[in-house]
């Protein structure tokens, strides 16, 4: 099948690789997949992943390991996106997403969706409902981070919620976020964006972090995937407030902590959420994607795309497509 | 009076300066003063604080400014370093040492206590019992800043609890956390200070971090005062537990948070404790505090002091001596 291939040190590019076929797992074929912050971190070097990239995909099952497995076939899907080792206490426990020998699609030892096929245990498969574009199930995945934050800090109608960063997951993590507080905040750094956000019906948006800001929020989220976005959301937190710390990049450093010290701040790292209730999400309207969408592209206009996802919303590939 | 000034590019000095005199306060003569790794840091420019540091101390008070502080006069005293506005809504609840105008004693815009004299407000005076020794009660203020833990997170007996750093404020740290599970682990750097630690009944000591105790922890606390330090409580504790980070340091660039992401780990910061629990539990001899002090020295003796501080555990000052 044809892929993109990364390695640490090495441009990416287009390969012919043979089909990741896994034992006992199901072999997908990829309809769309999404390119996202980490993927550009990962072409930078994050994680020091070697293979094929990409964690945001849709697509239909082609085939399957056992006949237990056979009602998947033909069936579009969605992924959860880590594959535990099924036997320790995490996976026991039903969080293979923090195991420690788990595999991450396109992130951690398992090939990913920028390819014609991807391969994934029927048990991380999550149907796509009938009527739900192929253009916004392939959101799925980040609009599950983002609801990720749910089930981590209490958001009663009352806190005060900032989100710092406007791109594509900032864009998410408002919309899941504006579902509980009365107002949530945005601060971007691109017209462009916060115009479409404000389309998106997140009302109170931001050009830059001000002093009249510092300290007003009992909750401030960072998506930046830079260091000063988490300095922004530390001096836009209230004191013992909370901030959600949403951005992993490639560096050594990061940044100062002592204001975290001073102002006895809380950081809470979060990462992958619940498929289903973001499916959910999506396919209600209560977050909506199309607006995010700047262009989709077959494979080997791969170039295109990751120059394209350094500056804009979201880029697709549809990998069954020849340029 | 006599007092030791610091100011941002220059090196410290002792000189003789004007009674720290403030309206509505008390001038205390300050029989001891700690010096601690906040001091060190200022030193190099931490929190570009230009005055007398110093926020360790316990003193008698000589002068108060009201009929209503008379009781005062004469008292031993350790004391609270926040001074607040008194109107803001951080000091009407009660937690100024969150007021956004504050002063701390030594650290922001007030004379600190390597000087002869200190002034506070009554109301942050605390009565030293009769008993307790001068060496003892000047660590008050440490010891409280380990108490602070106690009212930040939930420490049930079957909780495994770390410190990552065995110098003065980790050995306070370990033995207040002590109280609550039934053991606490310390690693650090120095044998000679984790051979004290055991001296105190700090059973579990190990001289570095091995790749053994990853993702081992419950808790992990850092009282290193390094980003390094930082990094490694990252790495001791489980995904989803939960790390309290007492460093403060004089850095533009802190530890990489990425780990913090993909452990959705909890960063707890934690700054100035109660001060009157503090009392207590070195009342008690809960918390040993006699085998961390390593020298008492007269101001003039401010290079020995500060040099022997940088390796040993607990330099104090005995301001009204000479050397």
């Amino acid at each position: 099948m044809r892929a993109l291939v990364s390695e640490p040190g090495q441009r990416i590019r287009l390969a012919d690789v043979a089909l990741p076929r896994r034992p006992r797992e199901c072999l997908i074929r990829v309809r769309l997949a999404g390119i996202c912050g980490t993927d550009l971190q990962i072409l930078q070097g994050y994680a020091a992943f070697a293979g094929i990239p990409g964690h945001e995909f849709v697509g239909v099952v082609e085939e399957v390991a056992s006949r237990d497995d056979e009602r998947w076939l033909g069936q579009r899907v969605v992924g959860e996106i880590n594959v535990g080792c099924g036997t320790c206490d995490w996976c026991s426990g039903g969080v293979k997403e923090h195991c420690q020998d788990r595999t991450v699609l396109g992130i951690r030892a398992r090939s990913g969706a920028f390819a014609e096929f991807v391969s994934l245990p029927a048990s991380n498969l999550v149907p796509v409902p009938g009527d739900m574009a192929d253009d916004v199930a392939v959101f799925a995945e980040p609009a599950a981070a983002a609801c990720r934050i749910l089930g981590q800090i209490a958001l009663p109608s009352d806190i005060r919620v900032a989100v710092v960063g406007d791109g594509r997951l900032g864009l998410l993590v408002t919309q899941v976020l504006l579902r509980a507080p009365s107002r949530v905040t945005l601060f971007g750094r691109h017209p462009e964006k916060l115009a479409v956000a404000r389309g998106l019906g997140i009302a109170d948006t931001h050009t830059g972090v001000r002093a009249e800001f510092d300290r007003s929020f009992d909750v401030v989220v960072d998506v930046t995937g830079r260091p000063s976005g988490f300095a922004d959301a530390v001096r836009l937190v209230r004191p013992r407030g909370t901030v959600v710390l949403k951005s992993t990049f490639h560096d050594h450093d990061g940044p100062a902590l002592s204001p975290v010290v001073v102002g006895e701040i809380t950081v809470v790292g979060s990462r992958c959420g619940p498929v289903r209730p973001a499916l959910a999400l999506l396919s209600s309207g209560t977050v909506r994607v199309e607006p995010l969408i700047d262009r989709i592209l077959p494979l080997d206009a791969f170039e295109e795309a990751f120059a394209a996802a350094r500056t804009s919303l979201k880029v697709l590939f549809r990998p069954g497509e020849e340029g």
